[in-house]
This record gives structure tokens, C-alpha cells and sequence, in this order.
């Protein structure tokens, strides 16, 4: 029953898209680690509304407070929580709440766990907006990653069907990995970007949304992170992806195209890279062999429903009066909830596996 | 680093495959639940080796003692133990290990997460034979869950691509969620069988593998079990089913599939059921939304890779003189680990959802 | 490596005690409990500084704002977060710290945890001004129990030998408990207050400090919560108790005098109650049997260690340059911790006993 | 709800006194760490019953099997499980249960937190014997912190009043603390031995029993080890020493006595010590300050109750029937637990700080 994550590295996210503030507090992270401050909110921007060009006060309201565990720029290895103000503050009462559940969104599932007593205004405690401060978290966690030579990137692999090339999954350089992340529209083949504006900007037209597919590469970690059973990197990744909003699937590697495939092509033979270091020739493996890394990329690929929110009207019931009802959802809303996700999913890959390698090596060296 | 998963129902596995023994310890299980010993048994066959028809000393083997926490066949509420002695006991001194890596095993991974000091002979602590004692746990668990009137089924949706046809999304009964299980080879479609045991077949003879795909289907469970952001249900799900050998790829409801689809065709309109409940129309949602489940039936899907251990012979490296060697991997194996699987993801299901039930209901009543 | 304590209800604090602010995020609490805001704010205030009539503008700063997981007064089920403002904000640049060690402080170990990064003005993420998010939400977990006919109070036991009475041990009313936290001086002899204010008052002329023992009560616990082994009532406790700054010593019921009793003394014999309820004659076991409440009120004992803070000369060592050197240790401090932590005590009490409470019985009723 | 313990370092303990065996798996221990199974018995041997010069069958029944983890008498790094058979077998049904509570004893919590299913004979999971499998944990983790340095040891402090001498609080030498282990009577003065006899004897044949205390005292942990608030060491202690039957109070350093200390007398001067190490003059604050450890000698002393089992006639209830009745305890008991408990408290300390230095350092050195 928990917004915390992590055995040694802990976060944990706090609240609600409508009230006075949303933040984190991130336990146990090293001390000495210098945060490059203008790089930690240019990768927060990454996932903020309004991203192409158009600057909104929202925006602003997405600057994190940093209340503690930091000092002069440099963590202090005691907690370190942030805030980020909400733009619109709650009233004093409570706003009523519809009882008409949105199809796809957690109206009704929310009500029934909190007991119809969560605040459900623009999702409340669900809302994607609770992503800003997980990137906070996350983007320590890369700075402190990156520092150690291991990088993390992500792309929008498909759009509704739209396909981008892939990382290449055995010589996957640290630039290769953060090219995406330094567009604005986060693809390797920019011919894909026109194609998935293209089916995004029609489904917005037709009050409609599409789903997608983000793709997450690591490199320069380590082999020999994570266990087998219940510790596996492919678990803990996934006990985190799927909380970010929309991700219903999950798969490393060849992922459910090996589930088609024969051993002998599915297996990864291994090799002597050119610097002496053992490596495979194909990474179907995804860098991960049981639940341990490889030392291969990491590579794992998400999959985003469309978003839920779309104006076209819908059968639905009242939950409160358990009757029989039509809803239509009104305001704008991004009509592929997988594009801002690809700086999430970085961010979710950076804490899980900082916490891995913090298990395995302990309080890190700064 | 851990064999170990649960947060009020604990259950923690050991073992290695040649070892003297494997076993399971299961902490927190409520008091007062009665076993049906046959059953259980019954249950942890459907994965043991050689199951048609043909009987083997090895499946004796995998009979279960029980140390501790049941007394007269019910449980007391302390810690369960269960011991599997391993026919082949280990000799005294060290069994020399082959540095051959064979591909897609964790012979390399384990060998540096272990520092070299990991029992490797017949896969060790990564052998898919420490799938019996969770067999052991997720049996205990599905009765107690069967006694609340939740059900937990699987079938091989697909082998090497051959397609069984799928649960019922919505309306779900017992019957056809136990009925795969009660097959010699756990299909919904029968003719399925023969297309896959043919493809299975083919890839023996040609000393090869084949990969699956294991749908697994839940009904029951109450609406509002689970949390958004760390704590849903997928996640959870999907941090043990990472841990089953050879799984590469998890998704629920719709799935990879959903991000090809328009948000008007992914929702499911909800609508009340002739007994005045809460439901959806289609399950796109898999019977999560937000994390939390919405009392339809749960729907996951779990791909496997084909066995690495296939006759050919493949290139690899010797990793303690870090030099390139061939390696061909001999002895009998199953060709598709997908099969043997089903009841495995069945327990790991049961284990999960009971302590998600435990999280919110506390220690359950009997 | 946490300031995070609690399996079901999670309590984070973070906060240094110059920084920006200090702060708790309560995750799992119950949805739908009703807290009044005004005995919150007054049970806070119990620990607050100059709590003897005169008002501080310090005090002011000790107003928690709550940012999520309460709506219209009452708890949403979703994690509660609530900052308290430092009145004295941290200036850009870091200040200068001094490497010679208070005597009994943290500081030279918390240099070597925290390699010298850990911020130290005022004592930094070790300051006693972290028991101020604990009382928050130690205050939330008191009215929640209250509700559940659960009451917990404590008192002064003892001041540098200057003894308080003690709790009846058998029968204890909640009026008794509540009464000592209801005093200016939290005792339960009026007589001990003058007793004890003289030999605190006699210290801080002499620019020294005294230790003293905090006595807790709880009644209306039922029987059957905790279990043995390691999740005793006693032990999940301690493990809280012991983050109060200067706690040396914790003891339940008879405690350290047990040692010299014989069993036929210390064995608490069993009586039918008149109310027909299940009860011992006398409470050596302090509520607490195999590690399990039985329904008697639960008496624990903490025993503080005098304020290290005095003014006399003392010999020290610089940790950085590694010689030795003098300090003495000017500014105002409470001359004894223990009286301002017997709220706190009664806090940590009602966290830990409903985290347990929740493990047993799952999300509370509200 | 568990008999788990630790964070990377995770022991999981089962079993009932009068089922068919109890034992341990310790999850997490690192690879590579050679074992003297000779001094793990002997160290086991402490505890057993039957100690001075007698061998009993029973003993016999108190040899650890290891059944994984190990290999060639070296640690694997995967879970170590080892079992120890009981001698007297349970019988297939199950064995009625007197109702008549046991003063001192957890029959009647135990029947409460269990709902009358836990097997009750002999303790059952509350027995004392579930120190056996504890012992072989902590005999594990006692080796590997030798290796490195860190030496633990204990001693009978007093037995009913009668006083041994301490440990030197400050100089403290590895044969220093390992002395009173080697006796057949684990005192540090050889005439506290007599007294202490000679009370227990008393107490035996006036069919009586006497508590007593148990001193720990640990050199050669680094300092830095800990954390302030949630995670400090005498927290995490603590939480594990009330694991073990009987302790009811906990103090370390000064403790209880710091409570009547004035500050100028219980801090300790800092002083840089002949080989330039940091040190402090005297040693009230135990070896921990603000839950970190100093580098100084850690002492903790636990409370113990006298054995509650005795043959005086005492008033007790039928908690099954709810009527007051009478009960004698049959049967031979330590009269002083505490005597057996001396290397069970160097066990339980062992296992706690290896899993602090764990998970600050990870996975440890071999």
C-alpha cells in the first residue's frame, strides 16, 4: 500500500494533481554527489507539459523546491525531499467529486480502495502529474549514474503502429543513447517523428488517442547486478515501470518475439570484444541472464495504452449510484500519453538501478 | 539479494539443483486454512518432469516434507517449511565447474555475481527446479484463495506461434479457468495440442528449442486490492513472474497490442451487470486500472524464451582463461520450458495476489 | 540507511535543522479518518520549545502545513505529506562547519557516515527538531487509535533520580493516561514536578544538563497483536524508541528489574476480570507476552541520557585536522531532553502500534 | 507478522519444539566465506542443553544439516538452509492442547495471535529451542566478522543480583571478549561463577528460577556504521535482541544509570588515542552516537526474566473455557535462562551488524 520504492536508495512520491503540492523525498541517497542543477531541470522539462516551443505558467509551477539533503549543490546523504507547487491550490472544502467513471482511468477502481475519500480532481494521487517529482528522483539518479559511466537513454519506438528504429542492442555508444532525449521529439529516426505526429495530431483531431511503445537502453553497467528468483534486474525494473500511468506491458530483450523463436537463434553466443571484455555477438538477452546483468545493454521496451481522456462519448456508470450512465471527456489532454513518458521511463530505469548497485556495493563512492 | 518475496505472506526458496535439497519457507500464511495434501500434491506434479504417464524415481523426489507450521493437516500461522531432497546428493568435496558459458544460462552472470563460488552443477540455485518449492507455496495459497472463492488458471496461449485460443475476457468461470490444468498438456483448444506438441516434436529431433507464451487468468478477486505508482498490481505480479526461468516479456489485458490501438477502441465502457455489479463491457484493462484491481477477471500473459539448452554447437568463451571456445550442451532438456511453466505461473500468481489480499485485509480469517 | 520506519503505514522524515524546512510523509494511513486539527496542533505543541507560557516566534514556525492526503479534514488514504518551515532559512553558500566534536553529539560520527557532506549547523538531520514531523504524525496515529478506544499517554518518570509515581499497572483508566500529558509538567505526582524542576533548574545554573526516564502507558491494545521472534511488540518498539534522540535504554513492564526476581515473583497470574475479560493479577510482562500484547496495558520505560549540550569546558578532538583541542558548548539547551520528549515518546508509540495493528487487521476501518 | 529478519542479509527462522525439525535460511551471505564447521559447533555447543561435561541424545539432535548455500565447507552466496531434527517426532494427529495459560509463558497471546491452531507443545514456535537454527546464523556471520576484524562476546552480568565484573568499556582486546565464551560458565570473574551457581541452585530445588543479565561487547566495528532516527544501531539491535525468550529490557553504554547522570559526568571525552586513532576517555554512550557506531567498544546489556516455568502451585485460567484454575509446571527447566542465552545474545548480535556493514559496504569483501 505504498508510493515508496527501494531497499537501500528510497523514494517516495507524494500528492495530488489538485492539491497544494506534489514532491518526493529520496532516502538514503550517497552523500557528495554533485548535482548539476541546470541539468536536472532541463531533463525535468523533458516530461513537462507544453514541451514543443510553447511556454505556459504551468511550466513554472514545476520547479522543484528542494527542502532538504542538499547543501551548496552537493547531496549530504541525509534525505532529500522536494517540492513542487501545485498552480491551482485546493479549496478549503471538499470539491465534490463526479461519480461518473471515466472508462480507462482509476475513477472507480480509486474509489472503491479509498473508500470514495481520495481527492479525485484531475486524478488526484493518480495523476501522471506525480511523474514530475519521480523525474526529480530519477534525474539525481542519472547524474550520480552517468558519473560512474553509465548511461541511460529511451525513445518513442512505436505510435499507434508508427515505428522508429531501434538502439542498436550490442555497440550502443553513451551518445546513441542520449540523442533522443536532446530532441524535442525523443526518436532516432527523425523520418519517424513526422509519422508519429502525424497519427497523434489525427487521433487529437478525431478527439481520440493512440498508444505507443518507449524503449529504454543502459550501457556501462556493470555485470553481475541482481539475483535470480525474486531480485532479478528484469523484476525490479518492472515493479516500477508498471507505475508509471498506462504501461500495460513490459519485455527485456527479444522480450515476446523469443516466445517465437528457436534456441538456436534466440541464444546470444558469446564472444572476446576487441578491448578483452566478454560479450555476446547478439543481445536477445537484453543484458539481463538470470535476473543478473551481463554487461550487454540493457534493453527493455513499455508499452502505453492510448490515453484514457478522449471527448468521444462513452458508456459508462455511476459508481455512487451504481447506475447506468454516458460520459464524455471534456479538456485538452495529449492524445499519446507515451511521448512524455520516454523521460519517465529513464528516470524510473535510473532509481531502480542505482538501488540495485547500491545493494550490491553499498553506501556508492561519490 | 534475494530468494525471497512478500511483504505479510513471506516465502523464501533455497536449494540448489544438486544439492542435498531444495525447499521453501512460507512466513505469515493465516492460521486455520486447511490443506487438502492430495490436491496440493496433485498441483506440484503438473510441473514435475515426465508427467504423461511416464512415472520416474526423480518425480519421488519432489515429494514435499513438511518441517513446521501444519499440525493435523492445518496451518498453525507460523512459518511453513518444506524440504524436497535432491536424488543426486552433492559429493563432499567441490565439483569442478566447466568455465564454458553455455548461452542464454546464467553459467557467466552467476559466476560473476557469485565470485565464482556458486554450486553450478545442473544450474545450481538458477535451476528451474527451484520452481517445485514455489509449486509448494502457490499451492497453499490457491487453496486458500479457491476457499474465498478466487480462482487462478493457466493455459499455453502459444508455442514457436502456434495459438491456443484465449480466456473468455469477461465472462470467466471456475470451470474454464481450472479446466487447462486438468489436461495431460494445459490448452483451452484442444487441437492446439497437436499443432504444438508437433512443433515441440521437431525442434527435439533437431536437437533445438522452442519458446511460449503462458496466459494466466484470475477470478474473484475483489475490487480495490493493489495501489497506483509502486505497489500495483502488475508491478507486483510482474516482479515474481520475472523470476520464473526464462521470462522475457509480461503485459496485462491488451497489452503490447493496446499501443496499436486508438483510446476510443482500448477503453472498456462499463456497464452493470445482470447481478446489479460493477463491470466492464470488453477487458482491455485486464482487470487492473491504475494498479488496482476493478473486479473483472485479471488477465496476464507471461513469454518465455525457448530452452537454452539445444544439441547444437554454439560459440562461447571459457570465462575464467577469457578465451573463445565452442560449446554443444548434451543431455535430455525440455524443448519448451513454456509447458512446465503453467502451473509455475499459477503459484507465483497465488503467492502475489494473497499477500496483496494480506496488505489489505490483514491476517486473513479462516 | 532510513529515516523510514513502518511495513503497512510507512513513516519518511527528512529535514536538517537549518535548512529550508523539516517534514514527514505518512504513507498508508487509512482513508477516511476525521483529525482535529486543533488537538493535533495542541499535542504538537506539547514538545514545542518555551512551552512554559512564553511564546516564541520559533514556536510559530512549528505550524505543519499538510500538502496532500488530507482533503476537507479528513484523510484520503493517499500518503500525507506536511512541511514545517525553519525559521532561519539556509544561506546559498555552504556554511563553514567546525570539526571539533561536541562530547555525546553526533558529530564526528556523522562525519564519518556521512563523509563530512552531511549538513551540521544546529545539528543537521540529527537535530531533536526532527521529533516535530514525528509528533505530526504520531498526533494523526493518536486520534486514529483514540477512535478504537486505544489510548496512550506518558510521563516523567524519573529526573536525574528525583522519581514521578507510576502508572497503576493493571488498572489504568484513560483519564490517568491522559492526564500528566495534560499538565505543563508531564507528571503524575504534582509533588515531583518541584522535585524535578530544582534539580534541572540546579544543572542549567551550573551550565550542565541531567538525564531522566520516560514511562509509557497504553491501554485498550487487544490481545494477539505482534508476533515472536523478530517481530515482537517490544522490538518493533525499541527500534522506533531508540530514534529519539539521547534514548539509551528501553525496558517493558518489570524490565531490568526482572533480572533480580525469582519466576514465582514475576509470573503474573491469570484472573478472570469482573468484566469477564482474560487478565493478569499483577503486569511484570508489561503487556507483552512471547512478544505478543495480552491485553494488559503495555508499560514501557525509555531512559534519556543528559543533554550533551553543556556549557563547562570539555576535551574534545578536531576530526579533520585529528588533534586534540577543547570546546565548550554555548547558547541555550533544554538542560534535560527527556521532558519535552515525553510527547515524542507517545508518538513513536502510536506509529509503530498502529503500523502493527494494521498488519493484523489490514486497511482499518474508518 | 514474522520470524524474518535483516535487509541484505535476511535469516528466516521455522519451526515448532515438538515437530518434526527447526532450522534457518540465511538469504544474502556473501560468497567465498570459509567456514570451521568445528567452531560452529563448538559455538553452537554453547547453547544446547546438557553443557557441563554431560552428552545427552538430545544433543545429538542439535547438529545442523546444511542443505544448501555451502559448498566444499565454503559459502555459495545464494540462501543457506540448514535443519535440525527434533528428537521426539509429531505424531500425525494432532496432539490436544491443555488450556490451563501458563503464567509468563505466551500460551495464552499465542492462542489469541493464532486462533488456538499454533502447535503449542513445548512452546511450540515460541520455544526457546528456535535459538538452535539462530545460533547456527549467527555462528555464520561471528566467522566472517573474525575475518574482518570484528570480534563479539558476552557474559553473564548478574544472575539474580549477583554482580559479575564488566567488560573494560574502553581497552577491550579480542581474548578480552572471547574469554568468558571459552569457560563452561561464561563469567569474566571466576567467583561469580559460585555465587551465581549457587543461586540458581537455590532457586532449582526451591522449584523456583531467577532472571539475570547478559552483557554484549563487540571491538573492531569501523566507525560510521548506522544511521540517525529509523536505522540506528541500538534500534536494530534491540529489535532483534527482544527476539530472543525472555529479554525485557535493553540498554546500551551507560543506559538506565545515564538517566541519573548529570551531562559533564556522562559525556565522554574525545582524546586521540597511542596508534592516532580517534577515541574517547570513557565510554558511556556504548559505542554509538546518534544511532552511529563510534569505533569504540559497542556494550549492550539485556534484561531477562526468570524462566516462568516453575513447579510452585500458581492462579492462572482455562482461556478456552474462560474459568480460573490452577497450574504447576512439571518438569525440568533451566532456572536461569539467562546462562544458555549468553552466546544466543553474540549470535543475534552478529547477524544484526554483518547486515548493517552489508548494507553500507554491499556485498562484502571475501
Amino acid at each position: 500500500m505504498s508510493s515508496q520504492i527501494g531497499n537501500i536508495l528510497k523514494v517516495s512520491l507524494f500528492g495530488e494533481s489538485h492539491g497544494p503540492a506534489i514532491g518526493a523525498v529520496i532516502d538514503g541517497f550517497p552523500p557528495g554527489t554533485e548535482i548539476d542543477m541546470q541539468k536536472l531541470l532541463a531533463f525535468m522539462k523533458r516530461r513537462a507539459p507544453g514541451r514543443d516551443k510553447t511556454s505556459t505558467p504551468r511550466k513554472e509551477s514545476d520547479l522543484p523546491e528542494i527542502l532538504s539533503g542538499m547543501s551548496g549543490g552537493v547531496t549530504c546523504g541525509t534525505p532529500i525531499a522536494a517540492v513542487i507547487k501545485n498552480a491551482d491550490q485546493r479549496s478549503g472544502d471538499y470539491a465534490k467529486m463526479s461519480a461518473a467513471a471515466r472508462p480507462g482511468h482509476a475513477d472507480y477502481t480509486g474509489f472503491v480502495r479509498y473508500r470514495g475519500k481520495n481527492d479525485v480532481r484531475g486524478g488526484g494521487h493518480f495523476s501522471a502529474r506525480l511523474t514530475a517529482p519521480l523525474t526529480f528522483a530519477g534525474g539525481l539518479c542519472l547524474q550520480y549514474l552517468q558519473s560512474r559511466g553509465i548511461f541511460i537513454g529511451a525513445h518513442l519506438k512505436s505510435v499507434h503502429g508508427e515505428e522508429d528504429s531501434s538502439f542498436p542492442e550490442t555497440d550502443l555508444t553513451p551518445q546513441q543513447i542520449l540523442a533522443p532525449g536532446e530532441k524535442d521529439f525523443p526518436v532516432i529516426d527523425d523520418s519517424a517523428e513526422e509519422r508519429m505526429r502525424a497519427v497523434i495530431e489525427k487521433a487529437r483531431r478525431d478527439g481520440d488517442s493512440v498508444g505507443g511503445i518507449v524503449e529504454v537502453a543502459v550501457t556501462g553497467m556493470p555485470a553481475g547486478i541482481g539475483s535470480p528468483i525474486f531480485d532479478t534486474v528484469e523484476g525490479r525494473l518492472s515493479l516500477a515501470y508498471f507505475g508509471i500511468p498506462a504501461v500495460k506491458g513490459v519485455e527485456f530483450g527479444a522480450g515476446f518475439s523469443a516466445s517465437q523463436l528457436r534456441g538456436s537463434e534466440n541464444n546470444d553466443a558469446y564472444c572476446i570484444g576487441a578491448d578483452g571484455s566478454i560479450r555476446t555477438k547478439t543481445n536477445h538477452h537484453g543484458g539481463i541472464l538470470g535476473g543478473i546483468s551481463s554487461g550487454m545493454p540493457i534493453i527493455a521496451r513499455l508499452a502505453f495504452k492510448p490515453t484514457p481522456s478522449i471527448g468521444k462519448e462513452q458508456d459508462t456508470i455511476d459508481f455512487i449510484r451504481r447506475e447506468e450512465t454516458k460520459i464524455s471527456v471534456a479538456g485538452r489532454h495529449d492524445p499519446c500519453v507515451a511521448v512524455r513518458a520516454v523521460p519517465v521511463a529513464e528516470a524510473v530505469t535510473a532509481v531502480v538501478l542505482m538501488d540495485m548497485l547500491m545493494e550490491q556495493e553499498g553506501m556508492l563512492p561519490d
